[in-house]
């Protein structure tokens, strides 16, 4: 047992649905951690959650929160767009950060936070690609790693929601959602995305007016892999979320999610998760954990601000490839040897 | 009861392995029909064939067989370049046939047979596809006739082999496994299929080499659907055909084989069927069962020759694509009325 | 492939439901038989059967069906307390037989069959215990007797019905249904009933006024095996027969049926047959091929007069449990050489 | 968000496997608590945790323990014949207490906690038994609360590890495994259990010399139900525990644990967990979690001292039931008001 002393003083950046929720996770679930500040443009909203936890200050300037003596960590739950000036101003406190994803809306500003954190000189950045942390992920990632089952040569993804949110437009369904699969492509083979193709069925007429749902997207990798994706963010049945690597020896599939199975009226089997809260509750808690204890013992773990800028650049070809057609190249700066480049 | 007085007198042209398991089928399997011709190039090979069976006649030459007046029926499993004849002679006799697939081992013979067909006027050939026959497959079929499901957006397949046989080629990997997806897209779906891109992974180290295996092929179809296959001859662990048909409001799958589930040595689960005979032994015996009984009451059903032509056309345009790589469209001609045209 | 010159001439003796589909069964679906006499009480409804059936004649006595020259063998599928005379008519003709169980209602008339038999020298009886003709009980068999699991220790069976038909009583629980897991546990571990305990919980409420649904049945053997059954004839939600046999190293369970896996409105899984010919429609095409193809061999094979002797005994001592409560030795004559003794 | 000013300051008894396993869990996963004494009969063991821990001390006397200012709660899991002493200190100091199964070693001093815990006037006990905590576990009790399948008749019950330990007697499969499915058995149904039926086939080769495994065990109830029980601790394959529900309209069952699906070698499935640790370890988290929140806001939830009396009563009968055979009445006291009675 390692000895920990001290209890992680937490700013939390954002306090919607996403920030309210890291708040009571790091209260209520979370050990060797307390929220000590909240941020929110909203100042009414920031005091509301502050006022429910015993020592935790509100501001409406993420710089303010972070110049606290209390705040030794910082977790940002914003909008994208505003995550860059909270990253770097994190940067200019030297404080670790656990950045919800997107890193940034766009590769360009992704760019601008990696160079900010190279220059920084060591890695402050944690990006929440929380499948990483999802347990059946896990061992997926273990098995490959064990290499009992061989190269992989492909992997086949499905990634279905309810319904799409009101204000969802085509593009969202590579930039919000398909963000998953390609940092779940880039951690479990171990490659980069070099060329995306988004082909498009006609919509279901369970899609929203213009929407183009489902899509299927391939990527090829820069180590010969093949990865599909179905997203279909209307399917109306439930959240599912699956992924099989098709190895030289095998296949393995997670997402399957047979927990409890039932026999009535005529038919067996069970339930779909509705939501990704359901589905990937214990890979948030376990991600938010895994960072507090990396944080507490001084190191950097995680998905890396170069993930999330490589994420952003396949986003941009896909939806290039979405809009226009065909087969997009993904390029890519050099990666900095701050990354392992 | 429909009354059946006759027994259906049966010829076999080809006495390989597929020839001579539908003799023993006809013989041993089918009710209503039995083997009174057996026809091969190789002499002395059908007359040991027809040796065990009582009242079985032995040929060289497929038309002098369906000459016979105890010939009612013909089935051709002799090698595809040899399929033309034997159904050209077939129609000169009107005899029915139940023709091995491929129809013909390209799309223009494929067309002259199709042609052939509608100077006779009337269906003759049933095109072995034999997955129509298959139970799950049959049920999937059925569910999605229901439209509980709604309108078929995506359909994901999986076909894998063991090990490739002697003298494969990348191409067969087309021309001879992904014709069943063909077959399987046009008949679930009721689309054509409109293009083919044919992706290929960096092949797998227990590829022979030069042979391009896995590959992963996307349909696209006139009814707007994108159908994805994977490919896999020299997968090593077993044989292995799934489909999983996504729709507006839900999705069906059949493959998965779980027959009997064993808990032994730290693993649960089951075997994997280890070739296409263990796999598809019913469907076999039902396709053949349903060929003798329609042509008992005198009907053909089945895939017609216009099936075995359009999959012909999918498969030059696969091909193409695997070769060429990119997109290539595929071109049909109009589809006569004899088949729904 | 083994000369079959003739084909078989079967007299089916009941022309009820069982009979009736035995009929269609040999004309339709088996190879090498063909129904050459019917027998039914009811003159009416054996000519109407007959009448459907080319070359068939219709009879109201079982023995004047038997003498006719076109009869080869003979399939019993009358009520229960006809089976023996028809049995002992067979054996005056020395014909085949494959009777429908239970081979006669009670053991003392079983026990008469086997003596009867005995006098004859020669096993003539095939019992239809179909069970054993399932592909999945058939695997689970094949893979005990690999040794590879150990010994056999426990057998946890389940067999549910959607509802009893009109006029079923507690007993017939036992003597109509658990008969099945009374075969499948001799046959599968080689093993004689040693004695019987029935559990009855508080009936369901959708159970008929009077009858004790589900019960609880357990069998020891003389292998030093514990056999239990769940029975449940009012389940409501399908028909459902599962096995799960408990060896020293493993187990293994067959009759989840996961054909076709759906999502859809929440939920994933697959429907569940809803009654006995859906479930082993290919079991009773299995064992009657196997009879005709036996039969045409001069063999006799399947489960004996015996096995239908030892399940009758086995019921009498269920039926004592279930009326007194406790545990009900069950008490067989010396097994005869004939049958292995 | 509720308020939770303080974090609680918990004593720990006995520090073997699984105290120390407790201090890991309260250190390092538990929200809210800290270990502020360890307490164990071998002086060095408990100085050597309590080292590991920021401002924990260490004791071999549980009384002296309680009586520290910065000990809030405590945690007994020393061998079962020690805590009926450390039981009755809390009560002394009036301190919560989450107890390891069993609450004693015998019903009759079960039963002197349940009265000391009454003469207190408020419970202060909370049992070990961790099922109500494992998620499958409270998916099946929160779909049986919902009441669509109706009332419960039947519970099967798999229960099986890999290989006993050292030491271990036929009465610990009843006394140290199955006591599990007895609180499972109670807390699901809500029925009391009213008699015990062990049965015990040969034994598996497999098992150490003089021990009875596997053994088959059956609870009536109070409720009408029969519950089944296959307890195998020398299954040699994995550590497995299933559930299945029976009821008038449907079943549901847990523990199939499917989480990763391969296929390779031959063989689609999945790996079995090998100890119970990996199986129920987030079952653990969650039940002290629960313990620490329930704890913090003055409440006592869980399992009760009346629980862990109850289970020691049916040991007692199933033990009785293994030594002579046959059939064993529970005979419990009347339930106090305390406990809901």
């Amino acid at each position: 047992m390692t000895q920990r002393p001290e209890t992680l003083g937490v700013a939390v950046i954002g306090t919607g649905k996403m920030g309210a929720d890291h708040v009571r996770r790091i209260q209520e679930v979370t050990s060797g951690a307390r929220v000590t500040a909240v941020v929110d443009v909203d100042a009414e909203r920031a005091k509301s959650v502050a006022a429910r936890v015993d020592g935790c200050t509100a501001h409406t300037d993420p710089a303010a929160a972070m110049a606290a003596a209390d705040v030794d960590a910082v977790i940002v739950a914003s909008p994208g767009p505003a995550h860059e000036a909270a990253l770097l101003a994190a940067f200019e406190h030297d404080l670790p950060v656990l950045c919800e994803k997107p890193l940034t809306p766009d590769a360009t500003a992704a760019l601008r936070v990696v160079e900010a954190e190279q220059k920084l000189g060591h890695r402050r950045v944690q990006v929440g690609f929380m499948r990483r942390y999802d347990a059946e992920y896990m061992k997926l990632k273990a098995l490959l790693e064990t290499g009992q089952l061989g190269r992989p040569l492909m992997l086949h993804n499905r990634h279905r929601n309810v319904a799409s949110a009101p204000g969802w437009t085509s593009e969202m369904l590579i930039n919000d959602s398909v963000t998953h699969e390609m940092d779940v492509t880039r951690w479990l083979l171990g490659h980069e995305i070099t060329a995306v193709t988004v082909l498009a069925p006609t919509p279901s007429g369970n899609a929203p007016d213009g929407i183009r749902d489902p899509q299927f997207v391939l990527f090829e990798t820069d180590g010969g892999a093949i990865v599909d994706v179905e997203i279909f963010v209307n399917c109306g049945f439930g959240y599912q979320v699956q992924a099989e690597v098709v190895c030289e020896r095998g296949t393995a599939r997670v997402g399957d999610g047979h927990a409890m199975v039932t026999n009535a009226a005529g038919r067996w089997g069970g339930t779909i998760a509705q939501d990704f809260v359901e589905r990937f509750v214990d890979a948030y808690d376990r991600e938010v954990q895994a960072w507090v204890d990396a944080t507490r013992r001084g190191e950097v773990v995680g998905p890396s601000a170069w993930d999330g800028y490589a994420v952003a650049a396949v986003c941009e070809a896909g939806v290039r490839s979405l809009r226009d057609g065909g087969r997009v190249a993904v390029e890519l700066v050099d990666r900095p040897a701050l990354y392992g480049g």
